[in-house]
C-alpha cells in the first residue's frame, strides 16, 4: 500500500493534451508532483512537457503507480500491461463498470481477475483518484488541490471530494491523503483505514460512507484504528434503510442503519450527522484529544449564557475553578464581572483584560479548554486577542464579520478553531468527550466467558431442519438450553398422561400450548391456555386439541407444551437478526410498550463483550425500572448480561439460525427465565 | 411608537467630538440619517458639523427622539428636559441602572417615573440603541451599520447585536429595524412585537431573549403577531432553569424553560436552538412561507442521499412527481440518471442540463421547492447555474469554495439561500412546515366550554385556608367536584359508623385513607388501606387510626376518607404549577414510569383551548397506549381533554391554588376518575 501513496514514478494511461479532458486535468494536477511523471497515449510523444509512450510497457524506467483514464473496455488490457511491466498499483478513474449495469459488472470482474493475476493493487474503478499532499501528488481531476494537513479523507462519492477540496481551500483546512474509493472492486475503506492508522502524516481520518460490503472486516479494522486515531464517519443512506425496516414487529426496529450505528459504536467510530459536523469534529480532534472541563470566558453575557446552555445540551462539563483563580481574577477585573464559570469580563473589556483573564484560567488545573467568546465591541482588539490565544488550550468564538478574518488566520495557524455560533463551538467540543471514551477503552480481548454445548445444539438444529421446520417455537427450546440459557421449566407431551406427569413434576399452575410446525399464531386458534391448575387440567388439554383441530384441521400437531406458569418478574425481549453486512445483531429491550410503543431498545453486533452486554442493558431508558424504582429490589442485571452473551455466541456458532425472538423473558431479583421463544431457521444469508 | 422608529429630528444628549466615546460614535453613525440631527452638550456649539446646544430645551425646533448617553445619574434630568421640550421618545444607552445593583435600580425607578410623568416613551436603559435602515437611522454605537432588509431584530444583549451586524454585513443579510432592548424599564419585547406586526418594511421578526417579565402579555401579543409574520426566538438561559428544576417529583419536570417552550408553542413562536438556526430560519422565511414538497435535484449522488436522509430526519416531505415530469426528464437526461426524487443528473451535467431539469421540476404542481445541489465538477458552470435558479422556488447547495462567491451573490440578490451542507439546508427548509402550521391555525377564541361552580369552589378554598391548610388532600376534592371534575366516589367519615354507611352506599371494596392536614405521606405512616372488603372493614378502619396515632401522635386527625376502589383503567397524572412569568402551567402524562422514568409529559400554559388539550394528550409518546394497543379499546380521550380544560379553568379562577396534583387519575373506555389529589394553597405568587 505504501507504494500506492508514495510512488516515485507515475504513469497516466490515457493522458491527453486536450483541454477539458480528464486525462489532461490529471496531467496538469501532476505538474507539482515531486516524482517522475510519464504520459501514456499512442498518439503523442510528449504531453504538457511530460514524455509520452504508446504503452506503459515502453516506459524506460520502473513505474510504481498507474493512473488509468482510458475507456472502460480498454482498462483490463491497460491493467494487464501494468502487471507485465511490474507496476504495483493502479488507480482506475474510468467509469462504466459495476455502476453501469450488468455488462459493466462483468467488465469489473474481468478487471479484478487481471489485477489479481498480476498482483496489481487496484483503486476504484469509477473514482476521482487520490491525493498525497506530502509528495505533492494530486492524481485526481479536481480543479482544486488541497493544502497540506493532517486529515485523511476517504470518500465513496467523488463529487463530494470536489466540494470538500474547494471548501477546505477557502477555510484553510488541509489534508494528508485523500482517496476516492469508487466501486471498491479490490481495495476498500477498511484496507485504507488499516494503512492510514500507521501513516505518520495523518492524525484524524474522515470517511464519507454510503455502505460497506464486509461489515465485520470494517469493524475489526476500525476497532483497532479508532483507539489510535479518531475515525469520523458521515453515513449517507440512513433513511432508505429506515424505510426498508418498516416490516415485521422487531424488524421495524432492526433496520440496517441500526446495524451501522451499532457497528460504529462498538468499533469506536464517531458518527457525524452533517457535513458541518464532520469537519467541525475533525478540527477539534486535530488540536485536542483529551476531553475535559471547559471554562467559558466572554466579554458579553448573552453569548456566554448561550454557550453554557449548549454545554448542558451536549454534555460538556463546566470547570469549577480553584479559589486561587477567582482571587486572581478579582484582583484586576471590575467588580461587576462574573468570576465564576462563565467568566464575564464585561463589554468594556480590552484585549489586555481578556488575555490576562485567559492566562489565569489556563493556569487553573481544573480547566482543560477555554472557550473564548468575544463580541466586536469598540474596546476589543480582535488581533491582539487572537495573538494572546495562540499557544493556549482554547477554542474561539470571535463573533464578527470581516474584522475576524485576520484574527482567524492567526488562530488557524496554531490550529485553534474559531466559530461564529457558540452553540456550534460547544457541539464541536463535545466530540472530545466521545473520543476520549473511545481511546480510553482498554482493548480486552475477552473470550466469551460462557460454556456451551455447541454440538448438541447443532444436532437439534439439524433435526429441526430435517423435519422441515423453518419457523420453530417450543421445539427449539433445547437449543437455548444447550447454550445454558434458562428456560421456564417445561416438557412436551404427546398425550394427556404425559402432560399430567410433566405438570406434576414441575408443579401447578402451568401453561399449555400446542406444538405444531404449522401453527404460527397459537393464541389465535385457541392453542394456548394460561394458568392451568390441577382440576381444570384435563379439560384445558383437550380444549386446546379440539380448538386447533377445529380451526386448522390440516395442522400437524406434534404435542402439547406444558410449561411452568411464571409469576412476577419484569418482562424483557431479546432478539437476533442477521444483517447482510454486519452479521448477527442482538437486540435488547423491556417487554410490552417499551419495545412496541417507545422503541426503547439497544442493538449490538455479535460477538459482544461482557462490557457491551452491560452497556446494552444500561442504554435503554427503561434501565431505571430494571434497577428498581422506589426502594424496589433491582433485577438481576448480571444474569441478563449473561443471557445476552449466550445469545450472541449461539448466533455466531449457528449460521442456520436466521432469527431469534426470546419474548418474553422474565427477569427476577435473581435469575431469569425464557417464557416464549421463536426462531427462524434456514440457509445462511 | 411610530415616532420612535421614524423620527424627523433626533437629538443626541451627551454627544461628543472625542474619538472613541459612545457619544461620538453615535454622531458618526447618524451622519447618513435622512432627518435632522442635533447634538446636546454644554461644552460645544457644534460637533462633527452638527449644531450643538447645551440642553435639549434650547434646540430651536421640535425634537422627536432623543438618544441619551450621559452618565446614569444625569439621565432622569435629561429625560425630564425631553419631556418638557415635548420629545416623544428617548433611547437611553447609558448603563448604571437596574443591572448595577440597588442604587441603580432606584435610579431606574426614578427614571421611569419621570418618563411616565411627561409621557416620554423609553427604550433601554443600558442598551446599544436602535436602527431603522429605511430612514438610514443608526442610533447605536455599533461600528458596522446593517444593510436594508426585511428582518427586524430585537435583542436583549447589545453585544450580540454587534456580532450579528458584523456577521450580517459579511453575509449580505439586511435588516429593517434593530432594537437593543436593554433593561426594558418601560418598553419591552411585547410592545415592539406589536409594533413590528404592523410595520410594512418587516417580514420576519427575530428575538434574542433571556427572559420576559410579563409572560402572559408576551403570549397574547405573540399569538396575534405570529399568525401574520414569523417570529423566531433564540432563548438563552435554558440550562440554568433546567438546573433549578431538580427539586420535587413533578417539580423536576416543570422547570421554567418548560414554561417558555410551552408558551412559544402555544403562541406560535418558532424557537431556534442555535445562532446559526436563528438566521437560517430567517432567510428561509423571508423568501418562502408555504411549506411543501421538496424536489432534490443534484449532479452528485452522495450529497443527494445526504439531503434525502435529512428530509427524513427533519420531516420535510419529498415530492412525488407527475408522470409527465418524469417523461420530460427522460427525454433529454442520460439513461443512467435518476428520474425520481432525488433527481440525479450525473457528474457530467452542464449548467444547461441542470437548468432544463430545474425548469421541468419547477413546473410540476407537486413540487413546491427545489433543493438544487451542485458539486464543482469540471462541467458545471456555477454562474450560469445560479442565473437559471433566479426566479425559481429554490434553495441551493452550491458546494464549493471561492467558485461559489459570485454565484452566491446572484442567488442572494433574489433571496435564494445557499448552503454548503445539505443537512443544514434541509434543516433550514424544515422551518417552513413549522410556520405554515402556525399561520394555518385559525384564530378561534373558544370560550372554555365547561360550566363550573366558581363561587362554591371559592368558599371551599377559603374555608380550607382559614383552617390553616396549605397542603390539602382529600379535603380538597370538593373543589374539583365544583369544577365538574369526576372523582372516584368517596366520603369523609368521622367515625366507624359513618365510614360503614359511606362504604355501603358506594359499594365494597373500598380504600380507606386518613384525613389529616399534618400527614403528607399517608402510606408511610400506615394511614392507607387498599381493597378493603366488608369483613375486614372495621379492623382496617381502626388499624389506620392506631397506626397514625402511634407514629404521629400530634397529628390532627380530621376523619377517614372512604373511597371506591377503582379497578382497571389506565393511570394518568395531571398537574398544575404556577410559573412566575407565565402563570398556571398544566402538565399531562401517563402515570408511573412514563412520568417518573421517561419524563414523557406535555405542558401548556393556561388557559388552554380544546385543541390544545387534545394536543397535550397526543403529544406524549405513551399516546399510542391510550389509543389502545392491539385491538384494545381506546381510552376516553375526549374525557381527558375535558378534565384538562377544567383544571385549566380552575387554575385561572383561583390564584390561591398554587399547585395541584391529580395523581393518579384512572381513565376508562368511557370517562375517568380522579383517585388521589393534593393541592397547595397560599398567597398568589
Amino acid at each position: 500500500m505504501e507504494r500506492l501513496f508514495y510512488p516515485k514514478v507515475v504513469a497516466v494511461i490515457g493522458a491527453s493534451p486536450q483541454e477539458g479532458k480528464v486525462g489532461n486535468t490529471i496531467m496538469k494536477n501532476l505538474r507539482n508532483f515531486s516524482g517522475t511523471v510519464y504520459a501514456v497515449n499512442p498518439k503523442y510523444s510528449e504531453i504538457l512537457g511530460f514524455p509520452c509512450y504508446p504503452s506503459v510497457l515502453k516506459i524506460p524506467e520502473n513505474v510504481d503507480l498507474a493512473i488509468i483514464v482510458v475507456p472502460a473496455k480498454l482498462v483490463p488490457k491497460a491493467v494487464e500491461e501494468c502487471g507485465r511491466r511490474g507496476v504495483e498499483g493502479a488507480v482506475v478513474i474510468s467509469a462504466g463498470f459495476k455502476e453501469a449495469g450488468i455488462e459493466g459488472a462483468k467488465l469489473e470482474r474481468e478487471l479484478v481477475e487481471v489485477a489479481e493475476r498480476y498482483g496489481v493493487k487496484l483503486v476504484g474503478p469509477n473514482c476521482l483518484g487520490m491525493i498525497n499532499t506530502e509528495i505533492a501528488m494530486n492524481a485526481t481531476f479536481s480543479r482544486v488541490a488541497p493544502e497540506k494537513g493532517r486529515i485523511a479523507f476517504l470518500s465513496q462519492s467523488g463529487a463530494f471530494i470536489l466540494a470538500v477540496l474547494e471548501w477546505s481551500k477557502r477555510n484553510g483546512v488541509g489534508f494528508s491523503k485523500v482517496v476516492s474509493l469508487g466501486n471498491k472492486a479490490m481495495i476498500d475503506e477498511s484496507d485504507f483505514l488499516e494503512y492510514l492508522a500507521k501513516d505518520d502524516s495523518t492524525d484524524v481520518i474522515l470517511i464519507y460512507m454510503e455502505g460497506v460490503e464486509d461489515g465485520r472486516k470494517f469493524m475489526r479494522v476500525a476497532k483497532s484504528v479508532a483507539r489510535r486515531k479518531p475515525v469520523v464517519v458521515m453515513k449517507a443512506g440512513k433513511s432508505q434503510s429506515g424505510a426498508k425496516a418498516a416490516s415485521s414487529h422487531t424488524g421495524s426496529l432492526a433496520g440496517s442503519y441500526e446495524a451501522y450505528r451499532a457497528a460504529f459504536r462498538q468499533s469506536g467510530v464517531i458518527e457525524a450527522s452533517s457535513v458541518e459536523e464532520l469537519f467541525d469534529f475533525a478540527l477539534l480532534l486535530l488540536k485536542y484529544r483529551k476531553a475535559g472541563n471547559l471554562a467559558i470566558l466572554t466579554n458579553s453575557g448573552g453569548p456566554g449564557v448561550i454557550a453554557a446552555d449548549a454545554c448542558d445540551q451536549f454534555g460538556v462539563p463546566l470547570a469549577n475553578f480553584n479559589f486561587e483563580t477567582i482571587r486572581k481574577l478579582k484582583e484586576f477585573l471590575p467588580a461587576e464581572s462574573n468570576f465564576y464559570n462563565p467568566v464575564d469580563i464585561l463589554g468594556d473589556a480590552s484585549a489586555e483584560r481578556f488575555s490576562r483573564s485567559l492566562q489565569i484560567l489556563s493556569e487553573d488545573e481544573n480547566v482543560d479548554i477555554v472557550l473564548a467568546i468575544l463580541t466586536p465591541t469598540a474596546q476589543m482588539d480582535f488581533l491582539k486577542a487572537a495573538e494572546s490565544v495562540v499557544g493556549k488550550n482554547a477554542v474561539c468564538c470571535f463573533m464578527g464579520g470581516e474584522s475576524v478574518d485576520e484574527p482567524e488566520r492567526i488562530l488557524r495557524s496554531s490550529g485553534i478553531p474559531n466559530f461564529f455560533d457558540p452553540v456550534r463551538a460547544v457541539r464541536a467540543i463535545s466530540v472530545l468527550r466521545r473520543y476520549s471514551e473511545i481511546s480510553a477503552k482498554e482493548r480486552v480481548e475477552e473470550d466469551l466467558d460462557v460454556s456451551v454445548e455447541r454440538e448438541k445444539a447443532e444436532e437439534i438444529i439439524e433435526k429441526l431442519l430435517e423435519s422441515g421446520g423453518r419457523v420453530v417455537g417450543a421445539e427449539g427450546l433445547p437449543v437455548l438450553e444447550a447454550y445454558g440459557i434458562e428456560v421456564a421449566p417445561y416438557g412436551i407431551a404427546r398425550n394427556v398422561d404425559e402432560a399430567r406427569d410433566i405438570a406434576e413434576s414441575i408443579g401447578y399452575p402451568v401453561v399449555l400450548k400446542v406444538v405444531s410446525p404449522d401453527v404460527v399464531h397459537k393464541s389465535d386458534v385457541g392453542g394456548v391456555k394460561l394458568n392451568v391448575g390441577e382440576n381444570d387440567f384435563e379439560k384445558a388439554f383437550f380444549e386446546i386439541l379440539s380448538n386447533v383441530e377445529g380451526r386448522m384441521p390440516k395442522a400437524r400437531i406434534e404435542g402439547v407444551l406444558v410449561q411452568k406458569m411464571v409469576d412476577g418478574g419484569k418482562e424483557l425481549i431479546v432478539g437476533m437478526k442477521r444483517d447482510p453486512q454486519f452479521g448477527p445483531m442482538i437486540m435488547f429491550g423491556m417487554g410490552g410498550v417499551y419495545v412496541e410503543v417507545l422503541k426503547d431498545v439497544s442493538f449490538r453486533i455479535a460477538p459482544i463483550t461482557k462490557r457491551e452486554a452491560h452497556e446494552m442493558v444500561r442504554e435503554v431508558k427503561a434501565y431505571r425500572i430494571l434497577r428498581g424504582l422506589r426502594g424496589e429490589k433491582p433485577a438481576d442485571i448480571d444474569a441478563i448480561a449473561d443471557l445476552l452473551l449466550r445469545v450472541s455466541k449461539l448466533s455466531l456458532d449457528h449460521p442456520e439460525v436466521l432469527e431469534m425472538d426470546l419474548n418474553p423473558v422474565k427477569v427476577f431479583e435473581s435469575g431469569y427465565a425464557v417464557v416464549d421463544f421463536r426462531m427462524v431457521l434456514g440457509e445462511e444469508v
